[in-house]
């Protein structure tokens, strides 16, 4: 029904990562009422992005430069490893200021269903890394989605690991914050008894 | 946290309609993921937008031409104008394949509070239309939101154009099809009522 120009920014736009045709449609006119030199800027934006990222070869995140600022970074504490499902994690486990250590990507978490088996995720790569650091690894802190996926991940790479002298560790369990016991699920309150600390 | 690029496009998705920053994200990992080629077809796809779309200077529609494909037709009939607050809603109502007049894109409904005044539509525009046109329209169909500024620009139309000799209509009001009567408002039930059809 569209003119072509129209329709194939629909449907590029319906590509994206939980937009349908309906919001593809509303981008698609906003794009069309706004300024050229906005449009522009939102092109340049996307160029940029694909010329400038790279993945770093230490960790696997998304970056500007290889190794990227915190592998380079003598700061950080190089004998810890915090091994994310995706490079999105690294940003919100950054926002803590908590860290010090380095970080690993997987690329992604153990799903049969969706035949995400352990040679679709860089496991080979991590264990190559842990094998080479020097000084050597002294823990590996799994940040992984408490599911079911992030589960078969940690029981998979705790057994592939726990040969190593290395400590493995993951994220607490519990109740979030700003949450109500009244309203928590029976798996995160029973996760928050058996993970309960002395005050 | 993130990189200039990384960033610089997660703020110019974040400014599409509806889009948080959240989702922005997610479109910025989504497309460092996916093949060059395919990033380079949707930057060409937002050129392509503004280089070929122009507004059709008779109604007002984006149009690869202009006039645009309807108001050039012949077989339509241009002694009708369904009149529309936006582009999007010519696209529907043609999809219903029952209309053969022609359209008019007034750019928006009046809404005070929001400052959108008779002078920000292009009410004088469709003044000029309808007195120049030859041969003379014959009917108006304001095909506007059910809402309160659909109702006040219809309000504010009528008022303008019942003086010449044209028939003003506006779309049926009443129950949507696949609709329960039990869960229908009231005022969608009243509407429905005032517009009972002999069958």
């Amino acid at each position: 029904m569209y003119s072509s120009p129209i329709q194939n920014l629909i449907d590029e736009f319906n590509k994206l990562p939980g937009i349908g045709p309906k919001t593809s449609e509303r981008f698609v006119f906003y794009l069309l009422k706004k300024p050229k030199e906005e449009v522009e800027k939102f092109i340049w934006a996307i160029k940029c992005l694909r010329e400038k990222i790279t993945l770093c070869s230490q960790c696997f995140n998304f970056s500007e430069k290889n190794p990227c600022f915190t592998c380079a970074n003598p700061k950080r504490n190089h004998s810890m490893i915090c091994v994310v499902a995706e490079p999105q994690d690294i940003a919100v486990l950054e926002k803590t200021k908590e860290y010090q250590g380095v970080y690993f990507v997987l690329g992604g978490l153990l799903n049969s269903i969706r035949g995400i088996t352990p040679e679709k995720l860089r496991i080979k790569q991590l264990i190559k890394k842990i094998s080479l650091r020097q000084p050597p690894v002294k823990e590996i802190i799994l940040a992984l989605n408490p599911n079911l996926e992030g589960e078969s991940t940690v029981l998979y790479l705790t057994k592939l690991l726990k040969t190593r002298e290395i400590k493995i560790t993951r994220l607490a369990q519990g109740l979030p914050m700003g949450s109500e016991l009244e309203y928590a699920d029976e798996v995160t309150l029973s996760n928050a008894l058996k993970g309960r600390r002395e005050v």
